[in-house]
Order: C-alpha cells, then structure tokens, then sequence
C-alpha cells in the first residue's frame, strides 16, 4: 500500500479508532467543541477522490454513508456536515460531522468564525453517549462490520 | 418532485447554470475570492446525502468526481475540496472548489479566516478561463454531458 513518510495520516491513526479493514478506517477525531465528529480515513496515501477508481469511491461513500445514517438516528442532530478539503494534510479523509443548533458555531462550518459559547449540558450529554457498549462508537463499529 | 416554497435551491439556480438534467444541476458560484467554486445540487429538495438511494447517491458523487477531475485536468490546483454542509440551505448541494496556494484562504477551508490577498494576476487569468468555447464552464458542460 502506498504510504508518504512525511504523512501524518500513514503515520497514526489520526484519532480514536472506532472501526478499520485493508483499505479504511473510521476514527473518532479529538475535537472538544464538536464530540461527534468522525473521520473516513484512506488507509493508502492518496490525495484526491477522483483518483481512487469507481468501486473505491462507492465503497467510500457506502462507508461515509452508513456514518451518517448511524449519526442522524442516534442523536438526531440539525445538520450532518460532510467535506473532504485535505489542505493541510493531503491524504484523503472525509469529515462526517453531526451539527447542533446549540453548537459553537452553527450555521457556520466549523472551520468558521465561532458563534458563541455551546450549551455546556447538551455538549456533556453527548460527549456522555460516545463510549461503552450502548455508545455510539460501538453503535457505529456495529454499523460499519454489517457494511462488510 | 419535491419542493419547498421557502427554499432559496428549489426556487433559484443558485448560480451560473453550468449543466442540469431531470435529478442534478452543476452550477458556478459567484464567489469571487474562488472564481473555480462549482456546486453540484440536487434538483429536488432533500436535506442530507443519507436520504438518497443508493443509485442516486452514485451518480451524485460520478458528478462530483467529473467536475472534480475536469477542475484538475484544466486548473491543477494546489487541492480540491469537496463538502455538503447544508446549515444554512439545508438542500443537497456539494461544493466543488478548486483551492490554490495563492488563493486568500489557503490552507484554511473557504470558510474559515482570511490569510492574505489573493494573486491578483493569478485570480484574473483564473476568471478568464472560465468562459468562451475553450472554457472550463463548457468543459465541465461536455465532461457531464459524457457521463449521461
């Protein structure tokens, strides 16, 4: 599998690892104001979408999707935010985020201006619901083994 | 198909109409720090890429990948990057944005803080090849009329 040294998504998992095979991994990524915010990480170096052939897209996108779906029924957020930019770190990686109104900066990209403070007991109450055997990491590991 | 009276994308194109069929239009936005900012939006009004079948979640991202690649074959931008976020227009539309190092926000996503002032040089030759029958606008046109 293509690696870059220099990379620093070949060389770490970028995150906590919820989910992975040969070819992706799903991580939870270390973002205090934004708790649900997952990562689908290319397990080869690869820079662009375009560049990975059709069946690897789809099966990307199967994976992104299964993501979101796990995200929209366990915790009903207002907006699910997908990107792939990979400006600072060009290896692919597709950002799936689940939006609050009460986030810090809802309507804003997350890499906008912040809006305001986020209310501290619904972030606490999903920072709460991210581990152990009924928490959404597992619900998600669970999600991502059905996809195959 | 399903509209919504109040939505900004079910009533307007959202920008330059580049490319549309029965399900898909590609249009270019008027942005103009990122004059190769291309949106792919759903023609009906669906809130997240979850909601879609999975064949129209295939040919949604065989569009992106198209616009994607014909932005690299003509631009060879520093990166793409690609996103559905919908906070604000919660209607499918993905960014395709073809991102320079020169440009006045990178490495930084187009909506986070400013960097510097854009290449002036580099922003008007960009502009000027969007247009005409050698243009990339008439590129993307025929590359998603090939797709079918």
């Amino acid at each position: 599998m293509a690696t870059s040294p220099d990379c620093p998504l070949c060389r770490d998992a970028g995150g906590l690892l919820v989910w992975q095979d040969a070819d992706w991994r799903v991580i939870r990524a270390a973002e205090p104001d934004f708790p649900a915010f997952y990562r689908v990480v290319a397990q080869a170096h690869v820079a662009e979408f375009s560049q990975l052939p059709a069946p690897a897209r789809q099966r990307c996108m199967e994976l992104v999707c299964v993501v979101e779906r796990t995200l929209i029924e366990r915790l009903a957020p207002t907006k699910i935010n997908l990107a792939a930019l990979g400006n600072m770190v060009p290896h692919l990686h597709w950002h799936v985020i689940a939006r609050f109104d009460w986030d810090s900066h809802f309507p804003q990209a997350v890499w906008g201006p912040r809006q305001r403070d986020a209310d501290a007991g619904a972030l606490q109450r999903l920072r709460a619901s991210l581990d152990g055997l009924d928490g959404l990491d597992a619900a998600l590991a669970a999600a991502l083994c059905r996809v195959g």
